[in-house]
């Protein structure tokens, strides 16, 4: 196989999305290995999945220009990744960052906003006309490139969150609050969201946003037939907790209180500094605890912004327990990672499993990549251990598919 | 069922056998909870086991008291249980404590020696006449107790570690070492299990000694058809290590270092502060890494006595790793446990699951177990929640027993 | 000298003042040892203190029990006093817990609310009324118990912060405040120090409280010719912080940020997870910094109310500094200790340094007690070693005060 | 003052000795800034001392090369400098990489014997010539450099210790040592020291090597009128604990175990895993608590080589201690520093202060630069802060020296 798979980033100008560009294309230049690449451990190898050099970027952005800048930063003011390599790829980041397109302020919060380069943004549209802009733009993309398909992966700030209502249960209802510029209803992601899968592209969310969570979203991609899932990449203090907890569930250990305390810089620091975008990132990251334990501990997330830290996160969790005979013990840990050297790699993962899902002809959300999130779709489990079974269960199926049946052909 | 079972503890002065006693008579008379218990969890209540009200103790020690002192001292000096909770089962204590029968000192090591009640122990035995000696113990423990069975199980200190040379291999090589009296062959765990599998009794090794692990041994289990298992209890810092390791080597993260220091005080602690004990319990905990990742990272994993923290173990762990595009993160733990407390429960959940199986006329090693161990016998896996669905497929086929055929009588 | 000093404490029934009474009359019985107690160094020894088995106790509170109480929760839920302790001082306790005499509920928070009891309290009295009935209660107290004097010492919750405004600065306006009941200017800590000065007793603010803080209530000190000091005693992160921040100054190393994260249960804590109370102790905690460093660094201090730790407090600091060349390097600690036992002898070594200084006929701030607080009053240092060598100086200039010239008599 | 002071750095080719002249030199041409200088602190600011840029640099060393490719390393692998920074001025390091001769093989450790060059050094000489050879390149570098003076600072690995005996006391009895060849009784350290105070320049020791230790040296020191200091530079866990140690003195908090658990990589690590040279270093570090708190409690140090974590150090102090009534708690601290970059500016320090002394005529050791060492000589307080205003004094007394006599010319 050696067609050409498109990669459409949404936050294209971010500090991720700089490291997916800046690693893909290293990776594909060899001038990087593939540490970090969860499609490249031997559980995963047997699937016949895209070449990293094969991946065409672009995306949506609020600002025209960033990818450049924020590579550099994590070289020089982080120290996350080498100078050498900023240096020798900075024509092909620049390349991509002339592909960016501008995506949709409105909705995307307070602290979005003030990143946001209005002269770049087209003003005064509708709903329905932004939703067109959007599909345009990934048929376009899908052309000009000469690209196979498109997967559309959301790697923008955490937007504030809103109700989930009636009306995004059915696609129809979905509709008519576009038609009817729902402002108040609608957020970029599910814009984005919806335009991808009105295309007939795979969208993955890995933020916290609502994105392709509203019933309506999920009916338009089984619709089209295309793969979607989400949502919050797992990468640090919560993979940690869902690889632990399961420690104190079977051994019977009662967890008292579980209480984390992150701090972080960089922008997406900034944008959780502020309490209306926080309040999504918490909700996501407390959830997963009671799903294990089953039941629910004293447990808190904080979440401070620490500018000195760049890009740089350290999470302290304190885990009160009780033991035999009622006695209380602890156990704390110090998480200290790179969040976008950490996240960058399963975003290649996510865009070369969801590919290859899609070419095989499946649909609807992909239960298999839940080790991948901190609010996996469709599944019970939060332990990443058996998050990490279904990926190798789902190898298995797929790796001889003479033994499982024929798969079907893709639909589009 | 309405039997009472025999449960004979090597070690039986100690501060472990001492948490057990006391934690099994508090939760007979309805004094403490069950938290802490695996046998205990829903996944494992479904199996028939002894009820704990059930369970008659005694066992050999190298001194003639200790377990109301012991279990004094964790109450006041650790402040590890209530003291309202020895007070009232003091007597409990004191009846078992009149049970202890002169274990083996010769073998046992430096530390150890040091404990050790001359008067209290034979002298100028054969080495045959103390595994007869042995045996009658449990035999007439059995008898004079009116018991079902008896469960052995060590939890006496780590021995210094002698190398296992071709004698160990077949039974009766290793009969003669016993009637040639080759005190620098067999080591008192050795004697301890041959002892107990020799008059048809489970054997279960606590310890990192190196008890039921000479095939000799174990083909004297398969002879009179009794369960054995070991070694080493995972109670601490190496069962953090087994659950955390696998989200590096699921993430692809390559592990650079692995250090854990262990600092802890009280008789383990004592015993270990000499080199010779320490080289045993070490190597224990040191293979569990390289069997999850794949590979052996740079680890090192230090014991210091500290007498001011009694039966409180504190291990702090940093673990260095490398991830995409070759950035070194880290991730540190530490652990605040009361290893008596953490221990306690699980003896008793393998007393009550080695029964089981014992009764069913299960015979050889117990790899449905391997969660409870360091260095498990006859698995492949050191992943704990692995390990711990190996639990839970045994209680799913046993738990019916009609659906997977007929189970065997015991054979005594 | 022979003479019994009185012990006014606000907050009479918390887990502190119980700690205080419970400690004291284990020193006075030698059923515990002094270590904890600045005033046994031998730096302070030379001062002739008075010595604690003449120390009598009473106090204010919002509820008439509490005492025996905490004594109990602190021996068996924090397993922080050994339960003998508790069993043998129960009488003594018991007398104290039947001196103390309502305090004033309106103005101490939406938190302490909650702790009190209603039939306790009078209602429907006049400012004016309070200030005279808790400088009655003092007055009684001295006659009826024959002391010498009465130190009052505040250890009530956490206040909500008022601002202080014009009419603080002089004491003519200050008591025009209390004729004309203005509740809004005027919190129970005022009440309490000014009921106490006016009457020649001197003051101690061992909270964050406003307290003596404002300087009518210092002119009312002064005017009485009585020694008061505050605010808020150093017992524990802020005490580490004074402690390590020096090492930054000296070295010439940036602070970039300074984050703190304190977990702590117990009344204290509980009191704290009120956002309104929280903005007082926040305050205190933040300032140190500043003052040592010579520039702010980005800082903050979160507490968290964890119901499961009790009176133990757990705090993690996160210090990221710049060194040579730029490079960013950190150091954290974990802070584990229970708060009351922390507090409890710093209370008693306060009541003593205080008679002290009121038996030499000082008046006004005590600067040489800065080492005990966490926003001492009339020094310019917060460096901790730096306040410890004022109270050295302190004991040099008195405890040959020959040298020193002749002291003068109280003025009572 | 313009003249040109010469440095002459035992270990010239060590990571140390790099980031010392990558350092200086960058602060020379405005590169970096002067964050991490002692001397630039406005305490210290009033001295008129030596600019940097005015630094000519030299050394000794048992390799030819290693300055540059160090600073790349520093660079590349630990990301602890800017690798623009070691670009811009890698013909610097070069040329004083040039300037470097050989030093001391014989003595200094099989772990330093691995890392020696054989064909860079003299081979059979005597001890006496050795002396000679030493002496005359100091002489050398001062003329050809045209140097108001020299400092030799000794930065080498530690040597394994070997017991001071009578011989050391009297320079008389030192020499007939070196006549007599009597390798076994002089080090690499005392040879350095012997050569440079003969010569009648300044000998400071950074390391925990013997250097100037012997009291023969020092009174050749005396004899030729130097100043001269040491031993072993304090930069991370140690001087974190001669910070916090007061806290526990000065609240009479009883410390029961300080236990110390230090991971490094590097050549200082790699050194430091050799028993013989750890010894010296572990002696150093564990000396400063019972000076401090006037016991000595359960303490020890340990140091393992952690390859992977190169310059960086990363060390986990536990402290257990006693509150009041009995309490047992604890304080944790983890200290993530990078070595050289701690160290590096300090010796520029110890530089500019030395050349200051020698400056103004003084002789012998200089008490005033006790905070910089873990050992230092002919001070009694271990206290960091209390150190510190040794320095503070000394500034005083000589930034107005009209104040305090006049200073006598050098004497050389």
């Amino acid at each position: 196989m050696t067609a050409r798979i498109g990669v459409w980033l949404v936050g294209a100008q971010g500090s991720l999305a700089s490291t997916v560009v800046l690693g893909a294309r290293a990776v594909a230049r060899g001038l990087a290995g593939r540490g970090g690449l969860v499609t490249e451990l031997p559980e995963v190898a047997p699937l016949p999945l895209v070449g990293i050099e094969r991946l065409v970027f672009g995306g949506w952005d609020i600002a025209p220009t960033g990818l450049v800048a924020r590579a550099q930063a994590m070289a020089r003011d982080d120290r996350a990744v080498e100078p050498r390599l900023v240096d020798a790829l900075a024509d092909d980041l620049r390349e991509v960052e002339a592909h960016v397109r501008p995506g949709v302020l409105e909705g995307s919060g307070p602290a979005a906003r003030s990143l946001a380069v209005k002269r770049f943004l087209p003003s005064r549209e509708t709903l329905a006309a932004v939703a067109r802009r959007l599909g345009d733009d990934l048929d376009a993309f899908r052309t000009d490139q000469r690209l196979e398909t498109v997967i559309v992966v959301n790697l923008a700030s955490t937007e504030p969150m809103i109700p989930l209502v009636k009306e995004h249960r059915r696609l129809e209802d979905f509709q008519r609050l576009l038609e009817h510029g729902r402002r108040d209803r609608l957020t970029p992601s599910m814009l984005y969201a919806y335009a991808a899968l009105e295309r007939g592209f795979p969208y993955v969310n890995f933020t916290p946003s609502m994105g392709v969570t509203p019933p309506a979203l999920q009916e338009l991609g089984h619709k089209h037939h295309v793969p979607f899932y989400g949502r919050d990449g797992k990468t640090g203090e919560t993979l940690v907790k869902t690889v632990l907890a399961p420690l104190f569930r079977y051994r019977n250990l009662e967890v008292l209180s579980w209480e984390g305390f992150n701090i972080l810089g960089g922008g997406d620091g900034q944008v959780l500094s502020d309490p209306r975008h926080k309040r999504s990132k918490v909700r996501s990251k407390a959830g997963v605890l009671s799903s294990i334990l089953g039941y629910a501990p004293h447990a808190d997330v904080a979440i401070e912004f620490v500018p000195s830290l760049g890009n740089w996160k350290t999470a302290w969790d304190y885990i009160h327990f009780r033991g035999f005979l009622g006695t209380k013990m602890s156990l704390q840990f110090v998480w200290q990672g790179c969040d976008s050297i950490l996240a960058a790699p399963l975003v290649l993962d996510l865009v070369r499993l969801t590919e290859f899902a899609h070419r095989r002809g499946e649909a609807g959300p992909m239960p298999h990549l839940a080790c991948f999130f901190k609010a996996p779709m469709a599944v019970d489990t939060q332990s990443f251990v058996d998050q990490f079974r279904l990926l190798v269960e789902y190898v298995e199926r797929h790796a001889n598919p003479s033994r499982h049946g024929t798969p079907r052909k893709r639909q589009r």
